[in-house]
């Protein structure tokens, strides 16, 4: 399945056995969803007034507007601040800690706010023996991960610190974890790309937790609250795919010789990405603006650009990459038809080293999910990865406004190709 | 959408108007899971050693093995034989009465075995009034719509009717019902057809009962059971859909000059089918053999020919008809490629007569369910009705041994066209 290599040597020979080793320790990956913790137990750097961020490393000053109200909002969450106003000066005055969620064994979806008393959940990638932690997804709307940071929102963080977080965590305890690749095998073949579709992972994660769930809760009231939580919000899966993501691709990082992309993400101002061979410096450019589908009442003059760490999900070759399981999504993000969608899935073949053979798509009479995006190929070919995305409004506090589909800027791939080229001691 | 009579006069204007009317009533159901009673609650039919099964009427002589093996296990179950040997003299003496569930406003899947003291579940059409019932779906493997019927067979039986049972019908007491159209409508999207693939809406109606079983419960072990048993059941919602097949359909009949069907059905030795235009009449040919995959172990000389009221869902535009939604569902019984399952879907376009603007196929650009059978169309074309099947081992005891594909006989539309063409005075 992965492109022919035989018969090359030197530089070229070198690189393609260094992305062997990468596609073999992307398709062993075997990721478990095992606990929910505290923040802080399980991620050391996480001390009062540090905020953790989506996207490669940015500071208060270059920060969008929705990423700067999420900060006010959970530095009144975290009780850092008063209110808004004063959590906000005290951003300006240089009071809170940044860093990205990736340099932290993290991940979080839009702004992708994590800080030390939220829950998060704890993916292990059991072949591997790492592992990866994101928040749990808030629903829809007005929610801190597009922005919105009102006493609403607070409320809801609260009560997924209180109720769901501690219940997910003693049934998955209980049950031994909930295993995650065939769970992801099973919602491509029911519709869902893991980025902006995720109703039947959110089900099947449902069916898996909820007799736990039953087992391990003492308060009928409280566990009606928690299965009606994770019920309603399609996207649920989303934040679990996301950390199953990282699982998947931190492995994948540092190996000298390999071009393939281990992650995407962006923080709404840059776009970063990370190869394999360059360590884990990133590679920056813009960030693109969706185009997309809004709510009533919104337009693309009320759009954020693209934020996020959720690309890493495109990173292993879902979201946009199988859009081609999903057309249903492909009307939700504006995308087109079910024949367009197949489209998009067999572009990014092009850019690609390989089919993943566990994760299929009946649509396509079961070709894998293009999977390992080599920067040669991007940076040759000038395709550029496609990206299921939610967008924000670009003032804080509001929340989602849209949906659509964006692509990572060739900036990154260019910068990336000449660093690699670099340090394999050849110009490009 | 529904096929154009502007103009016409005379006999095929009555037809097409008394048609129009059919597909109003099919179009217009709104079919909601209200409840799950004891049988003999609202189905006054259910005396003592009566025994309502699949298909159209059929005595004990002609009764094929797998009926017989569910014959003589429910008669264990409901205590009218100490064991399986005492049923079977007494159904060849004649002490049970036999009938079809069709005539009790009632569907089962395969055998269909339906006694009094079992539990049905209650499907409402709100927009007409009318009830229908069904019994919760077992499981997998060895059951008693296979035929099965040993003590394993009976205790879950039990089980279903001691726990499950009275829990999903407090649940759905608590949450005012679950309405299935929409729910239905997203399966589809999700690679459901609602016959041999149900894992989508099976979850989809978890999570919608989930949080109403946990507020109604006051045992966590048995709601973990309850919960657990559906979880792990995909195709726990098949019954559900069968019922709110005959739901939909059972306003249809009796639309005098309709030439549209109202229920398939079989009962492992004839094949019926019953026209709206046509009273409750039944149109009978033998049924045929399903071309299927078989589970390691079995071929198809274990096969026991088509069985089961489950056609329902055919005959609304679900099961074969809407393969092309399910192409997963296509491999599994055999039919081939995500290609072909979109043939089968446009097949049966040219025997419909409308597409079902609710229940729409991505895959097809949003294309319709084909829907409302029209024998005329079957008869001139030739080409029946398809269905996706479930394989029952031809001997009493063993359970399913596989999956497949089969078509209505034609035999039932000749039959049923010359006793229609009659009614209208015409000969044809």
């Amino acid at each position: 399945m992965a492109r022919s290599t035989a018969g090359q040597t030197g530089i070229a020979g070198r690189i393609d056995a260094a992305n062997r080793e990468a596609l073999r320790r992307m398709l062993a990956a075997d990721p478990v969803l095992v606990d929910v913790v505290p923040a802080h137990s399980v991620m050391p750097a996480l001390a009062e007034r540090t905020i953790l961020h989506a996207g490669p490393p940015i500071g208060w000053e270059r920060m969008c507007g929705p990423m700067r109200g999420a900060v006010a909002g959970i530095a009144v969450f975290e009780g850092w601040a008063k209110d808004l106003d004063e959590a906000e000066a005290l951003a300006r005055d240089g009071a809170f800690t940044f860093d990205a969620n990736h340099h932290h064994d993290a991940v979080g979806p839009m702004t992708g706010m994590t800080t030390r008393s939220q829950m998060v959940m704890v993916v292990e990638n059991r072949a591997f023996g790492n592992s990866t932690y994101c928040t749990i997804n808030e629903g829809l709307g007005k929610v801190m991960r597009f922005g919105g940071n009102d006493p609403e929102v607070l409320t809801r963080l609260r009560w997924l610190k209180d109720v769901l977080g501690p219940a997910l965590g003693r049934a998955l305890r209980d049950c031994g974890g909930v295993p995650l690749k065939n769970l992801v095998a099973r919602g491509l073949t029911m519709g869902d790309e893991m980025h902006q579709r995720n109703v039947a992972c959110s089900g099947l994660f449902l069916r898996a937790i909820a007799p736990a769930l039953a087992r391990t809760s003492d308060d009928r009231g409280r566990l009606a609250e928690a299965l009606a939580f994770i019920a309603a919000n399609d996207q649920f899966f989303l934040n679990i795919a996301m950390a199953l993501g990282k699982a998947i691709m931190d492995p994948v990082r540092n190996i000298d010789g390999s071009s393939v992309v281990t992650a995407m993400s962006r923080n709404g101002t840059d776009f970063g990405i990370r190869v394999s061979g360059c360590g884990d410096e990133w590679f920056t450019a813009p960030v693109e603006q969706p185009r997309g589908l809004y709510f009533p009442g919104y337009d693309e003059a009320d759009a954020n650009p693209d934020m996020g760490d959720s690309t890493i999900v495109e990173t292993i070759g879902l979201g946009g990459f199988a859009m081609a399981a999903s057309p249903a999504v492909a009307g939700f993000v504006g995308a087109g038809s079910a024949a367009d969608a197949a489209l998009f899935t067999r572009e990014m073949s092009e850019i690609t080293l390989v089919e993943n053979p566990e994760w299929t798509i009946p649509a396509l009479d079961y070709q894998g999910v293009p999977s390992g995006i080599d920067i040669r190929l991007v940076a040759d070919s000038g395709i550029t990865p496609i990206i299921n995305t939610g967008i924000a409004h670009r003032l804080a506090g509001v929340g989602q406004v849209g949906a659509g589909i964006v692509n990572a800027p060739l900036g990154c791939f260019t910068l990336a190709v000449r660093a690699f080229a670099g340090r394999l001691g050849v110009s490009r």
